[in-house]
């Protein structure tokens, strides 16, 4: 399937590798490829420059924005929250209608400190805004429950453990839950909670996640739900 | 021991019946205990008046909010969220100095419709607004994130799954988790979470424990946090 990776840190990197060795038509978005290839330090949140990267992945194309757009049947959104519409106003509306946008992107405004605020809560949600932004492409929130290693290889964490899908097209969620399936997901674990202002309760979970990064001292835990037997 | 619960809705009954078979020694708090048994109707909720329920408890004390205020070495606060700070300013905070308040409301706002919205998130949280208002107080914030049914028996659910504790004063979370132990929660599964503005973590995760009661239908649904095998 021909994928566009929005974003060019941690999480958009390792979906490409992942997604090409799964043998998909992966292209990485950035804004200005020439500039991002020239960068030789770290950036302020010591992500080693993407030209370290390349050279594990020789392979991976680096486009601009707009390329990735056209690209992509499937676009993901792997920048970081605050700069989400921004980056997908350059991926452009066109380019999006009609797509699968799959947002995992999570509204963090590390203003005041660590746990993280939400920039957008309780009345609205960052997947919310996303598809209000581009109205025709098809929003589905998902993965933004979990650390991206986990995303993308949830055997990482032993047994069964949930994941949650928010959208408004129910199509869109059968796709992304079959392109969930092949990161290792099964599908029964992954839990449709309703349209795209479900997506408020696993942002708002964040809180969770990030107050259990500083008990635990690391990102390695997803829940699981527990039922009654039946 | 001797313990205060304050609200006579299901939850406040559920916690009497519970600590009383438990062999503490308890009374139930309200606004206007003669007021409260003449009722004969059930309230807005549907809940049935309280001297149906005194039929089947007929031992339980109904007595003024400041009278179980006076009794309680522990007190536990199940009022709706959006009464708690005046139901407990009508207990005293003379009579909450010292004390172990057990915190296990939400702030929930019906308002805007179901799942509900919060009063309070993000920036801020009923646990530390009440902390605030009864500085004296040792306020703990647990239980918030399962059904009450629940809260007091947790083998309602199958095998482990995890409850939180969130406060400033460490004595008082043991005592709590002490506690919650003789309800039947194991002490390895009660994560503390650290000082009371982690409170915010559980009670944002609220909106997610009520898309998931849209979803299933019913409030049976606790987590088990999943983590790597050691």
């Amino acid at each position: 399937m021909k994928i566009a990776v929005i974003g060019t840190g941690m999480v958009g990197r390792a979906f490409v590798t992942r997604l090409t060795g799964l043998g998909h038509d992966v292209v990485l978005g950035t804004r200005d490829p020439q500039a991002t290839l020239a960068r030789t330090e770290p950036d302020h949140l010591g992500t080693p420059p993407l030209s370290t990267w390349f050279a594990d992945n020789p392979d991976a194309r680096l486009v601009t924005m707009a390329e990735a757009g056209a690209h992509g049947e499937v676009v993901i959104n792997a920048t970081a929250g605050a700069h989400a519409i921004a980056a997908l106003e350059l991926v452009g509306a066109e380019n999006l209608a009609g797509k699968v946008l799959l947002d995992l992107s999570l509204p963090l405004d590390l203003s005041a400190g660590w746990p993280p605020r939400l920039s957008v809560a309780n009345d609205d949600s960052l997947g919310e805004q996303i598809q209000r932004a581009f109205p025709d492409a098809r929003v589905v929130k998902t993965l933004n429950t979990v650390q991206y290693e986990t995303m993308l290889d949830p055997a990482r964490l032993p047994g069964r453990h949930n994941l949650f899908v928010s959208g408004d097209d129910a199509d869109a969620k059968k796709a992304v839950t079959q392109l969930l399936g092949e990161f290792g997901w099964p599908a029964d674990v992954v839990i449709d909670l309703g349209d795209i202002t479900t997506a408020r309760a696993t942002e708002m979970y964040s809180r969770l996640l990030f107050t259990l990064q500083v008990h635990f001292g690391d990102f390695d835990t997803n829940i699981a739900l527990v039922r009654p037997a039946k």
